[in-house]
């Protein structure tokens, strides 16, 4: 049985949980921009260089807060692949 | 060369993504203090209907935010398997 001190922190982490859920979708909506402006302008959808100051940012902003670097980029690469995907999955519409 | 738009956009990605590692990091410490509350009052490490119960409330989070469950459950499988992987590395600690 969960104590009352226990159930408070799983209320936060809850809360927590849902913030990153709707930040989450807000970052793949702004992805989705980016998509789309690129497409319209011609622009390569790749961008190597782009990708690595935001590993190297990312580095920096873990370190800050203390969380493991090879958790921040393990997140970042599965937030990388499901906007690839999300784009695959839009350019494959008719 | 990014243009106004694309610098924009990705000025706005790199906000969030400060806002997720931040919000990952006070997650962490919550997780921490419920570990170590965990071992004081006796409690066992793993509870599986409380990690049934935050799997399913955050494909109900995802559906309403228009996020893939399976991109969801793979955060949280990535979120869990760190909070597994802090616990080890603590008490490992003398």
């Amino acid at each position: 049985m969960a104590d009352e001190q226990l159930r408070r922190f799983r209320s936060s982490i809850d809360n927590i949980d849902a913030a990153l859920i709707l930040l989450l979708a807000e970052r793949f909506k702004i992805t989705e921009d980016v998509g789309r402006h690129k497409a319209q302008q011609g622009l390569p959808a790749a961008d190597p260089e782009r990708e690595k100051q935001q590993i190297a940012r990312l580095r920096e902003l873990s370190s800050a807060a203390n969380l493991d670097p090879t958790f921040s980029e393990a997140f970042l690469r599965l937030v990388i692949d499901e906007v690839i995907r999300r784009h695959e999955r839009t350019a494959d519409q008719p």
